[in-house]
């Protein structure tokens, strides 16, 4: 039986925990060490450390400190690991902590953090998620039910001084083209609520002043939010730290291509079952920069969709060149608009895209000026037939549920 | 047996026949009508209506004159389609014409509307497809063979003078905020080749000046490039005019998610079989405002794939806003990389990322400031094992074949 | 394009073609050669060679000739070809023959043939399917769809003398434990009808009174019947007689596993295209004794099923040994009393499942004294929703339409 | 958190335990009870009780008590469940036990039992296979690691009294007909070893002489030993008392179809997360005689697949009528002799056989006098390439390393 390396306390602060750390820096100790070819456990948080409740009130949402997240278990040493290798990591399995069987999706105000439709749902919203073994429902959003795709959103290895300088000095650039917008346009460091792990001191200080926050994917992988990325999924990491020191964390029961909704898929905290082992210089054998993986051989077979086109005309009707994001967002409002006329709101349409897993496929990317993005919506999901006939859709929803709203103060 | 309602004579120009245009507009007669219920067949030219040829040498690809693309087969005239219906097609099967059992992909040179990766692939350059029943292999390009996901790069119905005034306002709006770009923002009306169908005189010649180009997708649908919208899927068309109006072409052997080489997929001339029906008032009913689609129950079986992530800093280092272009190409750039150490020359990558059933995923488009986007690379469609392993990659090729090459004049 | 190499026409005897025969013998000539690496197209007949019309009256099913059965397009030489090697098929491509875009499927009478159900079933029925591109769909049985999952049901190559003879003799004796019953225990040889390929005079009399019947599958292959040998597939036959010699017929437009209404799957004429090569001594270097094969990358994606089960006691309650064939057969009279729930008659619930791409599973083969077998039905070839609820069936059909019936005279 | 209904001690004897049985009898107290709708978890033993170890010597296989299987966990009773019903059950998941993560495979000995291929296997062996997250490998059989498919492989209701007679009946009129066959044709009721939960005195006694082994599947569902039955699945059981009687057991991490091992699949103690539900009057309403069930949304993907055919011929040449168990034993065997040319020992490919999800289809049933049976086997499960070539196979194995075997005393 695999030994559990890291464990956490869900009723304890994760700053108490010294294998718990919420900023990516090359000087964060390595405490926990393993061999390659070994098999082990690890606890998680979820991404907030504990900050949203299983309750029907979203000012939790509302209130959230994004400056704590994401909280990571690791860094994590492999003997032998060098710069430059690739390390391979086996995600045997996740779960859920027994003491937390379920999860939480929101959308946050666009004072804080927004989302990717802030516009249209700019205030706090909640729904909670029962997790029943390897399926979950929620009592917020009623006629879905979907097998889980677990995985986390969270995953990568130390990167080294020299590309933590990179990152901060790229990102700072961009943020200074509008440093007063909100949501801003990139996480910079900030030594608020920074958890260095081990670190203490004055190096601790100084490090967390410099540290990169977690919020962004960057080369090493990182906050990917891939939801294929599930357990049973092998990975293979860039490695730029001696012991490579993998930390990981933000686990998701299930999550949509994109995680549209940014809080954010299921969330969940929870435990990974990992194998690691080494593919030596592996970075310059495969020419690799960005981590690539092998998805699981065991994923929710729902393979019966129905799927809504987007193209880079934004809402205003304002055309925009090849721009993925925008036509990704327009599939996205028509596949709202589609679920309204069966009952839905609005905001559970939002939900149900940004937690099942629903996939957006780049469909065209040269037809200039158009992209043209789809969203592919799982009929299995659903608990009545959505697909459309000559008779026009039927309402199963009145209305008398919805999902919990927290007004901006 | 079902009608053929629509032949083409792949001998002679598109423009010597009035069931075939090239632009968009609502006043093209449409001279061939069905019932709901039927179903019928309808031939296609390719894209170019037959510039290119099969051979080794890309100087048509170079030289196409691009103000002839896309020749379609229409418009199709079904009884009792009024605006505001929805317009239900079955594509019941599409083939290759017998006297063309081939296919091309090309990249454009960047001085003649280039494509996804024209900074790295800026000169003509061709490879031919032979098409073997169901499967497709490449003189060009060794090692790969797939299953053919045939389908229709470009399906819709015909505007109404309000949605053409809509678009050509927009398109012109984006064109002029950079009218010397090369390739242009936007594909702006143009009467040089423009065939109008059935059109003749000043009419037609009226009509050309303002009808708007196929090159993007749009609410109809018209130039999607999903390769998903495959033979046996089920479509349902936004109807703007009396009767509809269906046309159709630029047919696809198979193609990858963006059709990132733009000239294209695997072009062929073809026919499709086809069943109509309608849903009366069906845009108001759904919501609807782009085409939905049923994906079809036959589609090839390529489900174990390499995985590489691209994040939206582009090739000089510089960091985006949530751009999954950008995102996109980094993973398609990364998958080239990939590739490369196993031989194969980069033209030769670029051109499998473009014709292989590849999927490209938004994974991410919410954690700021980077996207993730992912390229998933199906491990069937090559003769060899492509997996990394500890030992390293092997180099199957040894770079005596290539795609040719036009150089610019 | 690929050549076809043998022709058939329909509205003539096949006896007419030298290049079909219907029965197996090692001295049928091979007329038609091709090399190793050649692709090349095959026409055939549909098996009983043009006995079943396309109306709603079964006598034709009734009275068929099945001396007649299986009329086979054949036997193809491949240079090179030398007993014991593996002769690779690649199928690239099945469809039918435009003349004839129907298919039946019928159930013989006990009294000429039977089936699996035909204590159940005995009389003669008959159901016409369309063929509508890549669907079928029939006018006897309404409320059901199909993709198809197009085969050859018999494929494989000439024995030589010793494997003749080893078939006489093993099938002689089975049939002399028994040899007045109705339907008959194996297929003896008989003259009745026979068809010889190109075979001439006194040395076609001798050999037809020889010839191996073309009913049941062999160690070559033959008539298996296996649905998954279909169009994208790759086989491997083994070779006995220089040149392979093989032939093949008996095309599906779609079957369930066992074929159980024996006339048949879906039955059609058609073509193949097929690709050819060898691997020299395969047999011994593989320890092949059956063919062995890898299924088509293109197959129907109808992966959400209901599932029934059967065990080996019979109708009459007697309990078996560990017998497969009844308890698929109690399993397929499950399904058929679960169908006849939502109205459709027995006759149609048996007839989708000899049509329909279900799956029959060999679940339990050691638990004493019962086999476990299991029929898998695809939901999604069902108009309506088929699966149980608390409320019960909902009667879809009013029973006005059947499959005909043609009694005995 | 759902509640442990039944707990199991795996370090104690089952018989110490009130809520296991190891026969069928509807006096079988029913101590736990739940309500429609609940969810709950059940853990169970292995089906042998613990009697056999994770070492490297097989005569625990050779010695096993057969007498003692199988261990069942139950009976549950279910508020309202009446005859006549159905028993919805809901899997919501299934889990080994956390102190025993391993199982094993065995072969019995022919005078104990036997199986499939006793006749070629007929002395002991195990295998043991570690359960790694959702994975599993041996170091009995190298070069093979699958996805798990768990599932019980015993589960169903209560017989009635009616029911146990006739199951006892017509089970006694087949084991009359040859009494002193070995392995025999039935398991009749056995006093020895029985364990009739809290049952005491001579009312067990009594019940004990006439309470139906567990071995065979029946109508009720029971050992029917379906890999299909798999976690995520629902099933729906016929109901035969008041309360419904639900019991199961006999968990099995992996199994291939028809369990030809016997010994069995890979057989594991753990626990169920079960919801149960009731659609009364449900026999009747969906004419219900064994139990029906939707699969699971999560199985493994493994579609590769190499087929190996087989027909019903025996080994020694003898003709059987359509006997899909010879047929079957046939595809087997072919398997079995193609893997040993890449260097597995007999035993080992049997194994393999035995406990991977390979399918076995009941190809064709109506071809006489020869069925057809396919057997499937998952290329994705090994480590290396298992395809035929020109150049013949790799014998990656030297034979180090076989399954363990326990010569017969």
């Amino acid at each position: 039986m695999a030994d559990t390396l890291i464990s956490v306390e869900l009723s304890e602060s994760p700053h108490t925990n010294e294998n718990v750390h919420n900023r990516w820096h090359p000087d964060i100790p390595i405490n926990v060490w393993v061999e390659p070819g070994d098999d082990f456990k690890i606890e998680t948080y979820d991404w907030t450390g504990g900050q949203i409740k299983n309750d029907d009130d979203a000012s939790d949402v509302r209130d959230v400190e994004l400056e704590q997240v994401h909280y990571l278990s690791g860094p994590i040493g492999v003997k032998g690991a060098e710069p430059g290798d690739l390390l391979v990591v086996d995600i045997l399995d996740i779960g859920a902590k027994e003491e937390m069987l379920w999860g939480f999706n929101g959308f946050f105000s666009k004072q804080n953090g927004g989302g990717f439709l802030t516009e249209h749902f700019p205030e706090a919203q909640k729904s909670i998620w029962d997790i029943d073994g390897m399926f979950t429902k929620s009592r917020h959003v009623p006629g879905v039910k979907y097998a889980g795709l677990i995985h986390p959103g969270l995953i990568g290895c130390l990167p080294d001084r020299k590309m933590l300088d990179m990152w901060n000095s790229r990102e700072t650039a961009l943020f200074n083209t509008d440093p007063d917008r909100t949501p801003p346009l990139a996480a910079l460091p900030n030594t608020q609520s920074a958890h260095m792990g081990a670190m203490k001191g004055e190096a601790r200080d100084a490090a967390a002043a410099e540290a990169a926050r977690t919020v962004p994917p960057r080369e090493h992988g990182g906050n990917c939010d891939i939801k294929d990325l599930s357990r049973g999924s092998k990975i293979y990491f860039p490695v730029y730290v001696d012991g490579a020191g993998l930390s990981m964390g933000d686990l998701h029961f299930s999550q949509g291509d994109g995680e549209i909704t940014f809080c954010g898929a299921i969330e969940m905290a929870g435990w990974l079952h990992l194998k690691v082992s080494l593919i030596k210089d592996g970075m310059a054998k495969y020419g690799i920069k960005n981590p690539i993986f092998k998805p699981s051989p065991i994923t929710p077979a729902y393979n019966d969709y129905l799927i809504f086109e987007g193209i880079s005309v934004d809402e205003q009707g304002e055309q925009h060149y090849l721009d993925v994001h925008i036509a990704y967002r327009q599939a996205c409002l028509n596949a709202i608009e589609y679920l309204k006329k069966f009952g839905y709101s609005g905001a559970q349409a939002y939900a149900i895209l940004g937690t099942a897993p629903v996939q957006g496929h780049i469909s065209g990317v040269v037809d200039i000026p158009n992209a043209c993005a789809t969203l592919w919506l799982p009929n299995d999901i659903f608990e009545w037939d959505m697909m459309p006939n000559a008779e026009g859709p039927t309402k199963y929803l009145d209305g008398s549920i919805d999902v919990p709203l927290a007004p901006d103060l």
